[in-house]
C-alpha cells in the first residue's frame, strides 16, 4: 500500500506510537475488527473486543491506531485494495468486454456477500473525512481507474458505446453498488441471481454501441 | 406530511416543546438550515446561527428540534417531499416512457444544482439513523414507489424492457443518484450536460425492450 490515508486530526495530544510498527500486529487487529463488523456490526464495534480478539492488549491496539474511525478508515483502505486486487483479475479473465465485465460483477459480488455489514456501513460512510477526501468517493475513484482502460478498449475495438469511459466507469460502478445495497438489504425478497441477471441485463443494454 | 421521522433517541432529559406549534416558525427554521448548508456546508451549521437567519431565540430553535441531527433529519424528510412532488409532476407530463423518464430527470439535476451542498452531505448521510432506518434508503423507497407504477405501464405498453419493477426502479435512481454526486464533485471538467447526455443514453439503452 503506497498512501497513508488517515481521518483528519481533531484536537488531541500526539499518541505513542511502536518504535518498530509490526506489520503482522497491524494485520492481526485488522482482520479482528473486519470478523467483528460482519458478526455485529459497527456500532457495536468496541476497542477492547477488538484488541482481546487479535489476543493483544488495548494498549497495543492505541499504537497502531487512534481510536475506531482511524482503523475504520485503515480497514476501508486495506479492503479497497483487496477488492481492487480480485476486480483487477476478473477483467484480466474472458476475451470480451461483456465477458470481462460479468466475472468482474460475480467478483464484486462475491465480495459483498462476505463483508455483508461493513460493506452497508461503508457505503454510508461518505462522511469520513481523510486526508484523501471523502473514502467512498476514494475507493469509487480507484475502482474507476481500473476499469477504464478496459472500457477504452471495448470502445476501441466497437464492442461497446463510444462515450467518455469515466463517466461510463462511474455508471457501471454506481449501478453495481446501488444494487447490491439493495440486495443486501432486501433478501427477504431479492436473490443474488436477481440482481446478476438484472445488472447483466441493464449493463450490456446500457453499453450497446 | 404524514410521518414523524425522528433520530433514534439517545438518553436526554424529555425536552420542552411548544404549547401550541407554529407550523410557519418551524418551517423558517427549517428553511434557513437548508440555505445555511447550501452556502457553508453541514460541518458548519450552528444552532445560534439557524436561529439568526430565521429571525428567532436559540430558545425557540430547542422548542421545536432536539438538535443538529433532528432538524437534519426534518430537512431530508421535508426536501424528500419537495423533489418527490416535482417528478411526481414530470412523470404526468409526456406521452411516452421516455419523454417523461428524461423530464423527470431534467427535474432531479435542477433540484440537485440548487440544494448541492445539502444534497452531497445527504448523500454520505446514510448513516442517520431514524425511526424509518437509514433516511437514504428510506428515500430511494419513496422516490422508488412514484416511479414503478410510470415503469410498470411502459413494460405493458412493451416500450420498456420487462424486468422486476422494483429492481429497474432502483437501477434508474441510483445511476441517477450516483452520477449526479459524482457531477457537482467534479465540475471542474464534467458539465451537466454531459451527465445529462450520458444519463439519457445509458437509460434509454438500458430499458430497451
Amino acid at each position: 500500500m503506497d498512501e497513508m490515508i488517515k481521518p483528519l486530526p481533531r484536537d488531541r495530544k500526539p499518541r505513542r506510537r511502536p518504535r518498530t510498527p509490526n506489520p503482522e500486529v497491524r494485520s492481526r487487529l485488522l482482520v479482528a475488527a473486519g470478523e467483528l463488523i460482519n458478526e455485529e456490526g459497527m456500532p457495536q464495534l468496541r476497542v477492547d473486543r477488538i484488541a482481546e480478539r487479535a489476543g493483544l492488549s488495548v494498549g497495543t491496539f492505541y499504537l497502531y491506531f487512534d481510536g475506531k474511525a482511524d482503523l475504520f478508515a485503515n480497514l476501508v483502505v486495506e479492503l479497497t485494495g483487496r477488492l481492487r486486487r480480485r476486480l483487477r483479475s476478473a477483467y484480466e479473465q474472458g476475451t470480451t468486454t461483456a465477458e470481462r465485465l460479468e466475472r468482474a460483477l460475480d467478483a464484486y459480488l462475491d465480495f459483498v456477500e462476505s463483508n455483508e455489514k461493513g460493506f452497508v456501513y461503508f457505503r454510508d460512510s461518505g462522511t469520513v473525512h481523510t486526508t484523501v477526501g471523502s473514502l467512498n468517493a476514494w475507493a469509487f475513484g480507484q475502482y474507476a481507474e481500473d476499469l477504464r482502460p478496459l472500457l477504452e478498449e471495448g470502445m476501441e475495438r466497437g464492442e461497446i458505446l463510444r462515450e467518455d469511459p469515466e463517466l461510463v466507469a462511474q455508471a457501471l460502478l454506481g449501478l453495481m453498488q446501488h444494487l447490491a445495497g439493495f440486495w443486501v438489504e432486501n433478501r427477504d425478497h431479492i436473490s443474488r441471481s436477481d440482481v446478476k441477471r438484472m445488472l447483466v441485463a441493464v449493463g450490456t443494454r446500457s453499453l450497446q454501441p
